[in-house]
């Protein structure tokens, strides 16, 4: 009987555990779900009809090498979705014992480290195997396996993504909810972003990354747009395009969202290292104004219009406005950083309320010539919450759960640290996630 | 025969060592100065006239518990001008052997929770005892003490000191040179800047510290800028006035280097984190280029004039062009972070020339009332480097040696982790100073 151990159980495991469960009713394996809290293991187990031949319920500290060490001993292959620092004590566990690793995070240096010792003991360290990374570089790397067949020439890739609240249910000034982790959304972006375009690298700091946007139109949903995410350079070696001009990997937000957040940068609140003195006793306007220079005669919106380049009556201010950064509320948050102050008050205004879905985008525009014409060629992906699942649980959970079992069926030969740019990682998974709906539709047009 | 072990023997210490040595001479003291380079610190006290009955020269790892311990270990006081983050090791012997401590270093986290058991063991650990912070620390608290005499009300406080060339070497438009540790330069204000004006307490993230000036007249020396120096609210404690309204501690600058400084922190150019592909073989015209948005039709010189808000044809720009960061010259830096890079051109930029002298200025400004009127009282502290020493090297090591004698004469009775806010360490201090002739002059006048 094969064993798979999944580490986290989140809110962004159910969708996977529920894909796990079934295999394992279906293949006669058995899941193991550790979590801190073995009750929140357990209960996902339940709701998901885990049957308690097939599934057992542990707890555990991530942190604690030595009961890492235990879990990964008595599994066949793991799957981590606690914090990516997390990911090292897995990964040192799974070495020593010879067992594979999934995980949907970006590779860390610490991870592209144990590289060698995993070739060397025949071990697969698969990661970005979520939606973004993961679906994107899938769907990305079968686009170019099929135009190198064409002998096209690509000249520019741009791959925008984001969770985002479906159309339905989109009833905030700032086209925005919190589907995934608020924590993540609100220090996202901090430090230096890389791209290259037409061959030229560019550097774009943190506190200009929310000015720095491209239009992202999505056909039957659309004007978003996208700024750009960490290091997209280190993609051209990684999709094979090492000469490609213009590569550009982005998040997608609906188009006016990065200037309204931007204020936060530009302010200062994303900071999460000061504490802010009495920050349980001030108001949310005391807060605001903390991060404006002095004025005698100017109100609080008044110098956020003028820091901000637009009209004290703009839309930007009303965001603003909206979500109570003027209020005379006290903020009641004990020794906090601007950053936890922002998240606490983003958490009640950004909520999701009952019955609410989710939805995630993703589109990629190749650039690309053959021998007779200049052609755009634009893949996109969207996919929404329903009853069962939120659409980032499935778009994160899907792609490691059909790669667990690729993987123990023995169909995937790697070994190292990987990305799924392997045709035998991506041709499988893809196949069987427009079988459970998750399917990309392509348009290809001339350009001048 | 008390001994003296100074530790550190950089450009920043030859004052202080001719200051010892001519103190271990007559006081028949002995003087050991450490240094990770063992002939430097031979070479300095060769050159300041170190009798070898006075004086010995070591060679010291501070990274070193174990060195530290030893070298400590034989000296009645121990004075450290290594990087800051050495000084804990040094605190740690100190510690151990009761022996005290003197450092020009800000008060770390690390150095304060060595309070009580500094205090439990009768040794103090006194930092803040350079130039800046130093002099200004004993300069506003004299000043504090008289106008607590005369029963007036202070209501505001504003303290600016800066390393600057002197006038008449003054020969670059960036109207600056590098008088002090380069990397230092290049890296200040990075975190968040606190001070608190009329009440409210501000927070000045770095990308908009430098447009976050207020003017500063120097009589005689003309207008100068400055910008808020870390956290200026800690020192309404420090100086024992909890409520005053206004409280800026910043950094002195000639007028137009901030604006023109804020250029490299707007593009990223400070930036010591990422690491430039290719940074040796790139231009600084690629370099700059790198950190502006792609454009088909603007020149890099006009984007950046762009970005800053400014006319192509404006002084800012001219003074970006006089560094090179425009011209077609290969960096020749390998592997280098933007803010090495940086270093790097501004070393060849602003390297002091044969014969250049420095000057340090420091001004406090008070306003406060008495029963009849309200006051301003300005205090100005000017010194030039002379053919001894530089100005820094003065205003730096002379507080410290003064401290050193006043300790091993037993003149000091305070234990702890201490800065010198307190009469017994700066009247005599500001005394002897004053001989030295380091003095300030002072203006009071009435304000509407």
């Amino acid at each position: 009987m094969k064993r798979i151990l999944l580490l986290g159980a989140g809110r962004s495991a159910d969708a996977l555990i529920d894909y796990l469960i079934q295999l394992c009713h279906k293949e006669s394996f058995h899941l193991t779900v550790a979590d801190f809290n073995k009750e929140i293991a357990q209960s996902k187990i339940f709701a998901y009809g885990g049957q308690e031949t097939h599934s057992t319920a542990v707890s555990i500290d991530g942190n604690d090498l030595q009961q890492c060490r235990q879990v990964v001993q008595e599994a066949d292959i793991a799957i981590s979705l606690l914090p990516p620092a997390m990911h090292i004590n897995i990964a040192k566990a799974c070495l020593e014992a010879g067992k594979s690793l999934l995980t949907a995070s970006y590779v860390s240096t610490e991870m592209q480290a144990f590289h060698d010792e995993a070739k060397r003991r025949g071990v697969l360290l698969l990661n970005e195997m979520g939606f973004d990374p993961g679906i994107d570089h899938m769907s990305i790397m079968q686009t170019i396996e099929r135009l190198n067949k064409e002998e096209a020439i690509i000249t520019a890739l741009r791959s925008y993504a984001g969770g985002l609240i479906a159309p339905l249910y989109d009833n905030n000034p700032w086209h925005y909810k919190f589907t995934w982790n608020p924590r993540n959304v609100v220090l996202a972006g901090k430090g230096t972003a890389k791209y290259v375009i037409n061959g030229q690298p560019k550097y774009v700091p943190y506190h200009r990354l929310f000015g720095h946007t491209e239009d992202v139109h999505i056909e039957g949903l659309g004007e978003y747009e996208g700024y750009p995410n960490r290091d997209s350079i280190i993609y051209r070696q990684l999709y094979g395009l090492p000469h490609i001009p213009t590569l550009i990997r982005g998040t997608l937000r609906k188009k006016g969202f990065c200037a309204a957040w931007d204020t936060f940068v530009q302010l200062g609140m994303t900071d999460d290292e000061i504490i802010i003195d009495n920050s349980e006793k001030i108001t949310y306007r005391e807060f605001t104004n903390m991060f404006l220079q002095y004025s005698r005669s100017l109100l609080v919106e008044e110098k956020l219009a003028k820091l901000m380049n637009v009209a004290p009556k703009s839309e930007l201010i009303d965001k603003i406005r909206w979500l109570g950064l003027f209020s005379h509320e006290k903020i009641g948050l004990p020794h906090a950083t601007p950053a936890q102050i922002l998240q606490h008050l983003l958490e009640q205004k950004w909520k999701l309320e009952e019955g609410d879905r989710d939805m995630v985008i993703l589109q990629h525009k190749f650039e690309y010539h053959n021998a007779e014409n200049n052609l755009e060629l634009i893949s996109d992906l969207v996919v929404y919450g329903d009853e069962h699942h939120t659409a980032m649980a499935k778009t994160v959970g899907y792609p490691l759960g059909i790669a667990t079992k690729l993987i123990l069926q023995g169909r995937i030969q790697l070994t190292g640290v990987q990305i799924p740019t392997s045709p035998q990682i991506y041709q499988p998974v893809l196949e069987e996630l427009a079988q459970l709906g998750i399917r990309f539709r392509e348009k290809i047009q001339p350009v001048e």
